[in-house]
């Protein structure tokens, strides 16, 4: 998600800014613009440059505009979902796009539907807009205002209107949502990662609660909620943001090299090799090595040419060893015991994998090491963790899954290691992740 | 490049062989395979995955295939020079692809021209071709076999007819190729990693001046011409390898870390962080950072969604600073004394962007540290490096280039440095690597 | 605009359906079909060759279903609009299309969003979905019902829902929908020419003001509104149907013969051959050229190949010469007196462009026949007549006209010579078509 | 086949050009450019507007140009051999494309691969250009003339190379080709319809036997061969060519409408309407109708949007009545005695579907007049007629072919007929048509 406000060529800057935030969703991707009350949208499925060429690019005129990329959550799918969503009235018209997700936007929608609305897409930005065209209040401010206290979830939202470009961060500050500067305008941006290739500097991040509103007269904030407090969702840090952002002030890479460290002083184990899981478990692995004297050493080689268009190979092909995506460097882990590195285990095929592939490779022992603790409850705010009967750690304990698993050990790190290594808390001295699918303990439900 | 002979859905494993290779190449891919004597061929400019689908998978039917990734050397693009080449005739089909460039192609396709011949495209493949209709032998072998004898440079062959796979490595050893096993058949690679991901295991590597001939009675080699020595090209290892690879044996990963500890003896520096640019650089950096004690950061991050279809940010939009593809991560680097890890520099235009990048990002110094020695000579060999004009380091001292670069301090390892570090040595005891760009040595002159 | 009704290849048979309707709209097209309660839509813009292919045709599972081609009538461009749209609802989901033009849309609209209705396109058929979804009635076919009862305007209405396909006439008859019959099902068409190449055949046509719902008991008919009375437009007769269509049971091409014949009766010509523009006007040509012993010839050839992707000459090169789609033959038009037989004249350049060009491959005289009264009002049914400033007829008189064009002779057949040609007639002997763009005289007003 | 010599822009008049050339190839499309002594080409499979767009086409610089839609005579597919053919090497660049066929193309090829030579492609142009390459004299006009003279067949090439445009025609005038001016420059076209819509004017055809030079110092024409007569392909006059070219002075629509007034003296028929088969037959229709005073009528309907990639029904659905392509119009031939127009009858089935068609649409009678003689014997010069066992004609005599064809009558026009109705004949009072395919009576043999 990203927005600009004061830029000739938004569009352009949405595209650039767009592609640093690709690895939040390859499966559609989409801007919007507005000039002289009119506003122009083009929007696909696929991957950013799969969507945008540069005739359409520069068929988008304007000097603001609203972005996104899309990551889909199960259920969900088609077309119509990519966002932004555009909304066209006689009244004005607004376009809305969100990152995160709702945990009571099927009961909006049940009682907005009983009222005649009719609703097109399955996405939560048609909730809110919905919400706002119902509202009674006449200032189009008030009515999203009134419109995002009625939200539950986890939520960063963007609204484009002829006039202003309105952002929102939900009121536990689930979602990350950061404001940057250029020289005669603002970016709006889900990853500060964004701003360094547009040119822009961090300004401020959106607070828990927070609405910032862009327009002719540069920038505001106002409350839409009174004791908003951070809640960071803890899985941005370990694996889905990118290791050159930075959360609540904190670098992705820094904090994930300390959870390498964090996890080498907990779980420490005698081997040859330290080997991450590519890309998301580098940092962490490069930190367990450096703690514990282990060298780190490309054990693992991920193929970058596997993409989205691949062919898969067939039962009959996987069964004569014909492998995907990820290899074993014989050459490095050969009679080595290896510790790798990763950063989650949801279902552990993907680890299940790696250890075969390392055996295959020659590894005499394999010991799994583990940046997130145990991964036990679903998530409602937006990351994709649905049901529990999916999650290995949420029916099996850790010795059960070391054996399933055929690991030599197997060690998480600990929720008290994870809140210490990345070092985030609220003024009040509470840490300031989301640790629920680690505890089961929601911030929107307390 | 990438053949296999022995199994019944040869073009899938080309396919899945290639995703290995295509590192190598990115400009256009092609596959070709025969059954009953009829050759089925498909080619197209771009990624392999851009080129083949499953439906073009399954239409090149037949148990043995040769297979190419393009990799163009300056002034010979055009669609037509996409390998493997099919040569039809009454007397029979082949199918050649190569790796590698000639010296005296030129020579010999003029004096080809002259007496009638017809070349389509500007690959070597076709004078090899040429050679071998116009040879007045009767078996097919030897025809092939006394035209390998008139080529000079540096090549690795495969040639498919309707009975045989031919390959041959040129009496330099400048390219690599192997040969592999699987179950009912033999596959041969340019390099080494595209075993694993097929289910094959390495049995051995062609040798200077040998073809190897595979067809219904097994694998049967012979030279071509006596006297054959290795000089394996050392930017393979260097840079252009994969770094799970074996090269004469040497893993290409551990060579790197080799040549990032050597460097760290040859020109230490006392610094904050040691950070490598990606991808290639990595081993080496992380070499570096062990023999230093100086702790290895991810201070570059590169976009790995800008791809060949990324529209190009306008002069304009690059004035205000808009980046592309690589960014400095300001978190990590900012007030720190940074070494940057690289492999070469050729004009000098990237590391320039990078030293930039960092030092924008807040670096208070950047010292550079090149795992090669400086390029100051062409390659006539298959790298591309095809003018002195364009080599930094054959203009300029390493002085003049710190200054002109705007470098704390710069080194490149020596180049018995890099013949320690490697360790690929001839029988006789003699260096194992061609080192004619660094030194101008040429192997072929000799 | 095509559904079915109970055969278990319902996509396929609308692609098939769909291809005799592709000249009411080349814009766009779209099918949705219906299993198990589960709605499948695929629509995209262009022609029905480049939005299906047959994986897509194969996916539309079920066996009854609602298709449309887009027809554009001026301000309502947009991927969005191409039908039939798909509302999704807890409630049930339904699919609507239509043909022809609501003259209350805009009205309905305005009040419905002033009530929170969020609308996604410009279409009339999501204002019937609208009305429908805030019907009070407890019955679908009620609620459709009301809704149409609400709507003004000549319209067809497809609605696709789990277990009916209902269709509907307005109450004036102004645009053609009929009823076949398939072995086990039924098929609905804006054209019976759609009928035999699906193998279907006539069973009625829908009446003004009726609507038709056909589901597992069969087919139902009943009126939404009394009184109705045919009112077709003239213009389908003219040039809009296909000459094998029937309309109100009267064969277009013999119709437009008929046009011919009366057009040679009102306005004979010495002249020495008759030429038909080019493809909706040869059926009138050949009329005029039966009825006054004048040789029908083909003087004038459209360039079949000239498609929606064809780059047009720039304005340069049309003055050196170079032509587009239509072009004279001179071997037949040279050194004669031509009467050049049309269907219209609506803003005149089209016929001036073809005088233009019969004059300069040497013919003497050009007499222009056109097979419609003068087009002096602008038709708010349907037909992309919007405005009377780009009526020629509505500005100048037929000597002005004449003189404006360079023809030598200039006529239109007479409002009464159409309705007698025609021959369709009301049961109580009021004429059957709408004259309203001849002569002002709205149905919807009187 | 469209050639260019003197436009600054080349490429875009062979690409208005092509477009009316398509009727006679459209399974692939290309046009080579020269500037500067560089050839710059463009081909690719499918219809022209398939394979060129704007950018493409700006990008083929230069003031002359040659360009080729493909026509396929069986056995001879691939993308390879879609023209012009460019052949680049040391001593100059040269791009070779024609019509027809060659007679001795595979003992020319054998003859040539024995000598060395490598073919890449199955055509005839390659043939020519190995001849070319390998003739002895030194100037380029002499090899060409010389190479020329080695071929056999029914043929037009033409050659572009830095600085010249040469065409030439076979010595029996079997193909068409006719040379125009343009303001600055000249044009060559298989057909004179192209003249018009480039603004170019007809000049004069090229003769048998005759070559035509076209360079800096304007147009010159030589004889290859000496005797040259013509004997321009029927087929031509009597399918192939559009019916607003001329072919040898004789336009092609008034020659066809003579056909149908002969037909209709040869063999008339008590009937009630006269229906052509669309496009070819619609003007030797016409004709048969005015000679034989029975009105021509709009039986048959020809489906225009069933292109390339329709999906053709299924068996399965087209036994459920689901037809293609051409449709009978009921509404015209129910309860009527129709004769059918078409140009030939080759295999039978084409006419067969149209039987069953309007007997289905409820025709009494259907009588079946034909205006070519009786197809009887194969074409060696670039009709697609290649085996005796797919002529109806060869192995059965009209009243079996009445019979299994279901007609009530059947008729062709006679040799003589065809002779006298086309009208063209050499200055020795020869005819000028080539009859093999009717009389077995070669011009390339006698």
């Amino acid at each position: 998600m990203f927005g600009i406000y004061g830029h000739s060529r938004a569009a352009a800057i949405c595209y650039y800014g767009l592609h640093c935030l690709q690895h939040r969703g390859q499966e559609g991707a989409g801007i919007v613009t507005v000039q002289d009350g009119e506003m122009m949208v083009h929007k696909g499925e696929g991957l950013i440059n799969e969507v945008f060429n540069e005739q359409i690019l520069n068929s988008l005129k304007g000097n603001r505009a609203i972005s996104h990329v899309r990551y889909s959550t199960g259920g969900d799918g088609g077309a119509e979902n990519v966002e932004p969503l555009v909304f066209r009235a006689k009244q004005g018209s607004m376009a809305i796009t969100h990152d995160g997700s709702l945990e009571n936007a099927d009961e909006l929608r049940d009682r907005m539907e009983e009222m005649g609305s009719i609703f097109q897409t399955n996405s939560d930005s048609e909730v809110l807009a919905h919400l706002i065209r119902r509202s009674m209040h006449t200032q189009f401010v008030d009515k999203v205002k009134e419109s995002l206290r009625s939200l539950v979830g986890g939520f960063a939202f963007m609204v484009l209107t002829e006039s202003q470009l309105i952002a929102a961060s939900d009121p536990w500050g689930l979602r990350p949502l950061s404001v940057g500067r250029l020289k005669d305008g603002y970016v709006v941006t889900s990853e500060t990662c964004a701003f360094d290739i547009v040119g822009a500097r961090w300004v401020r991040d959106v607070k828990p609660g927070e609405m910032i509103i862009i327009d002719g007269e540069g920038l505001h904030a106002e409350p839409f909620v009174m004791g908003g407090s951070k809640n960071m969702c803890a899985m941005e840090y370990i694996y889905f943001a990118r290791p050159d952002s930075d959360l609540n002030g904190i670098n992705v890479h820094t904090a994930r090299k300390r959870l390498g460290k964090q996890l080498a002083k907990e779980a420490p184990v005698d081997a040859d090799i330290v080997v991450g899981v590519p890309d998301s478990s580098i940092s962490a692995a490069i930190g367990y090595a450096e703690q514990s004297g282990i060298p780190y050493e490309m054990g693992l080689i991920k193929n970058k040419y596997v993409g989205r268009t691949f062919i898969q190979p067939s039962q009959e092909l996987r069964e004569q060893g014909v492998k995907m995506k990820l290899s074993a460097v014989r050459g490095v882990v050969e009679n080595k015991r290896v510790v790798i590195v990763d950063d989650s285990i949801v279902r552990g095929t993907t680890i299940k994998r790696i250890i075969t592939l390392l055996r295959e490779a020659g590894a005499l022992e394999v010991h799994v090491r583990i940046s997130s603790p145990p991964l036990q409850y679903t998530c409602p705010y937006g990351i994709d963790l649905k049901t529990s009967e999916e999650l290995l750690a949420a029916n099996h304990d850790q010795e059960e899954i070391r054996k399933m698993l055929g690991m030599d050990s197997l060690a998480h790190i600990s929720v008290e290691g994870l809140v210490k290594a990345v070092g985030t808390f609220n003024e009040d001295g509470s840490c300031g992740q989301c640790r629920a699918c680690f505890n089961g303990s929601y911030p929107t439900h307390s």
